[in-house]
């Protein structure tokens, strides 16, 4: 369902850079002589500044840094030190002294700043359509729109001028048009990614969003663009244990609760989509995703509008006259709000976060379209603020619900229109929705393995606790032969003797890292949590016994294990 | 610093009742029979229903339940079933058919409710005196405004009509009228206990609070009090782990840095209630609370006046004439702000946000003053929005900056007014508030103790990690002599035996129990974690070593412990 990497993708590149098949001058050589489609770029970072860049990384070790080499393109509301940020408004434009501290972490990497792409004007547009630079076409052509606001750093990947691109997502900016031009977008949580160096949206909800060919891309860009900022007050820290996508318990809406536009493909693709996605779960299950739609009206026919006035009211009363006229007309609209309005919406919203927190304790992803029909360009020219509405529909709800997504293509539809699917989730699950779109699951330092041997075993008395803990099996298995087991009055024991043992048997567990205190505070001594070696090679945290206390006990290791000892006891 | 516990108290009736000494008939007759201030009550349970409950009371075990029999009064904007909620706006009353679910709560534990209190008019002003129900009297008299808008039930609990009493908080509410006269507030953090039930002042900031005579009984109050109510979306859930009295970082602010209104003598107490405190800390140091006081500066005078629109604009258009006049135009002082406003309101917030989430990375708890300075009534009514806003200047940005605050009373002044002090924390701190304002440090789920016997002692090579993973040193012991101390290569490991052993030297530490786990990783095996018997008795978790292992040790037991061992090889 993921695009395959290709020698534009970050996992190609990297490859070729490692074997040493391929040095960063090759690729702005590449890149320098890419013929761009129009309207793209905004600004270019000049060629001769490319290949020093690409000089300098040439003078470092590959193996050092993660984006070693990587070409990539920033969204221009985005401060790149010395390229003009304009967020497609010339009258705006001003060349910051600085970088924003998301793009010096992709520096500070390795990556290699291609340039500055089109948009939306001021972030504010889901089409592509609205900027003085040109509007931007998607890259399966027919005039098909690219959707936006970030159309040019959507496109840029998608036609492989850069192997990943920065976007920004207030309402859908960094999913529609990953949506229609094939390609997977991550809008990460708030905060997740600093918006310092961003020309603000709405502050509130603004996120930076990535662009990339596939998931495992995405999730490369993600591991070195997150963090904190110092000085920027939006940034949030968090974490989520990472749910592997055979364990996840997915959401799907009724394709008859989504309003398509009529558009059956998109409809089609989008069950045909959850049917695959669902080979892959441990479960699927329609869930009502009513309280998510309503949230997304309440950011498009609402008070939010009110907080991107909240940042231009100044520049629109001094520069009115060089803003787009729908782009104006739009952020003025934010005029008819009330500050008593937007705290009643406000309050709405609590009830609506309510009830989303209620759906993802029962899931742990929902799986949603991206967007409910493509346009082409002269369709928004003939109704350019409802089909702008349309695209966002299933998108638009998203920050203000303070949850994350990763959008996935989704085949195409008979018409030959790209197809997306939404993979939602709570804030900081990140991990789990990149690992169900296709990236590899990450070791999870929140879990750890854990041999159990006694009375926690499937079945047994106490394994009611592990589960309690938030456990979950993971494999039958031996210990190495180095071990006796003990019963010691009912309590089972395993020793490691330095001769004579044997191999046991014991279940590997995975449970939360922050229990194990708790699971150490309930067993009695001589119990106590140490590790156990196993057959094959290998080792895991496991309960062990002290051996002290084995003088009085019964040795049981003949048996095998605790289960088969108690099954000739009971005989 | 804290008020004594009295009869009246909860400790007080809660004994007595324990040693058969007393009946929630006794004391039903009491209350019923005790005269009240002027203005205190807006509806009581009659007396038939207050001995009906005693009796129902007096058929259970008090053993059972923690608020048996204890008296309480109910603020009037909280519902209480089958009596009427009025704000203390005649014109606005309803008579609820079901308890706001934190009465509930105090219900079900055996709390025996008296009645509802005054307030100022849709707890709106920080006086006690905007009530048709009458201006309510602070209970050092002489004219001494009670403070509001929770007048009534502070006044209540101080006069000793009921043992504690609910409030609520939005600006100050539950805490300048506990400074007023003389006991404790506690004002929690948002969402901790539920706001279902309760008219909103400022949905987004509100908090129900509690007024008892000193910190251990309003510990006792909040233990039954806080949790989650279905259905109300307000509703939060944290926990952060205690700081005993003693480990306590205190900030202070420099009292030239604090607006008193000229009261030497308020300003005075707040250095001597400081000075006390410190006694008990572990540091004090002075802090800027600057961004605590911009931020109550954006409630008092901006837009969040819009939010109590929010709930009363129609009942305002409706009504308009049965509201005071002055609370009427306070509330519709909220039209004049724009959503624009308000969401440039918001941004600002988030910046003295994050600045004092910084500063809470220093203290953990600020000591302010509650309240500047004491007015009478007759000084209200010459100035009733300027005087109401300096009472203000302390409490206000609590709710905003979403912290969490204990009053103290601190003396009193040279001329005989009250003096109080805030303890001031970060979200769900409330346990170290307590703790520091005088009750009872509670055991710790989320801390162990674990005892170390190598490499994390004090000085030696690993300790950094213990302290890095959250830990705090506790005391230094030795095992009971059941015990041998080995060295592996150069690891230390401590081995229970049979017979034979040694008393071996360990130090007890304070850890995280979510951070055993990562311990658990971070030491190889042998090594394990069990449990360890103490010389004099009792055991903890800590380091052990499996037994197979010391067969190519060295047996150091002779020389007490690990550190006495390192000293003879320096030798």
């Amino acid at each position: 369902m993921t695009a395959t990497a290709t020698a534009a993708s970050i996992a190609g590149l990297r490859a070729a850079y490692l074997r040493g098949e391929l040095t960063p001058d090759d690729v702005a050589g590449r890149v320098a002589a890419a013929p761009a489609p129009p309207a793209v770029w905004i600004s270019r970072v000049p060629e001769e500044a490319l290949r020093a860049r690409a000089a300098e990384l040439g003078r470092r070790d590959p193996r050092e840094l993660p984006l070693y080499g990587i070409p990539f393109a920033v969204k221009d509301n985005i401060d790149v030190a010395g390229l003009p940020t304009t967020a497609a408004c010339p009258a705006f434009a001003h060349t910051p002294a600085r970088s924003a501290p998301v793009v010096d972490r992709l520096l500070a990497a390795g990556a290699l700043l291609v340039g500055k792409t089109n948009l939306d004007q001021f972030a504010t547009g889901l089409t592509g359509s609205r900027s003085p630079y040109g509007a931007v076409e998607s890259v399966y052509g027919g005039g098909l729109i690219a959707g936006g606001s970030s159309s040019g750093s959507a496109v840029a990947v998608a036609a492989g001028l850069v192997a990943f691109a920065l976007g920004t997502d207030t309402a859908g900016s960094g999913r529609v048009p990953a949506a229609l031009n094939g390609i997977v977008g991550l809008k990460p949580t708030r905060g997740l990614l600093s918006t310092a160096g961003v020309v603000p949206a709405c502050r509130s909800l603004d996120c930076v969003s990535i662009f990339a060919v596939d998931a495992s891309d995405a999730a490369a860009v993600l591991a070195v663009a997150r963090g904190p900022a110092s000085g920027d007050p939006w940034s949030r820290a968090g974490c989520s244990p990472v749910v592997p996508p055979e364990a996840v318990r997915l959401g799907v809406a009724r394709p008859e609760a989504l309003d398509f536009e009529g558009d059956r493909g998109q409809a089609e693709r989008y069950v045909e989509g959850c049917l695959t996605l669902a080979r892959r779960t441990a479960s699927a299950d329609p869930v009502d995703a009513g309280p998510l739609l309503e949230a997304g009206g309440l950011l498009y026919d609402g008070p939010w509008v009110a907080e991107r006035l909240a940042d231009l009211e100044d520049f629109l009363r001094d520069h009115g006259a060089d803003v787009l006229p729908l782009t104006r007309g739009i952020i003025e609209g934010g005029r008819r709000y009330s500050a008593a309005e937007a705290f009643r919406a406000r309050h709405r919203l609590q009830e609506l976060r309510a009830a989303t927190a209620r759906l993802f304790e029962r899931i742990d992803v929902l799986a949603l379209p991206t967007i409910p029909t493509t346009y082409t360009l002269d369709e928004i020219a003939a109704e350019p603020l409802r089909r702008n509405a349309v695209l966002g529909r299933f998108t638009q709800f998203a920050n203000l619900l303070d949850l994350a997504v990763v959008t996935i293509p989704n085949g195409h539809t008979p018409a030959g229109r790209p197809a997306s699917l939404s993979l939602v989730g709570p804030a900081f699950t990140e991990a789990t929705l990149l690992a169900l779109a296709g990236a590899p699951v990450p070791a999870d330092p929140a879990l750890t393995e854990l041999a159990v041997v006694g009375h926690h075993l499937r079945g047994e008395a106490r394994n009611g606790e592990l589960v309690a803990l938030g456990g979950r099996f993971v494999r039958a298995t031996r210990t190495a032969p180095h071990y006796r087991l003990y019963s010691l009055d009912g309590l089972p024991g395993l020793v490691r003797v330095a001769e004579g043992g044997s191999a046991i048997e014991v279940e590997v567990w995975s449970v939360p890292a922050a229990a194990v205190g708790a699971l150490l505070g309930s067993v009695p001594p001589p119990l106590s949590l140490g590790h156990v070696s196993l057959a094959g090679g290998g080792r895991v945290p496991g309960f062990l016994c002290e051996a002290y206390a084995t003088a009085d006990g019964q040795d049981i290791s003949a048996s095998g294990g605790w289960r088969a000892f108690r099954a000739l006891e009971a005989r």
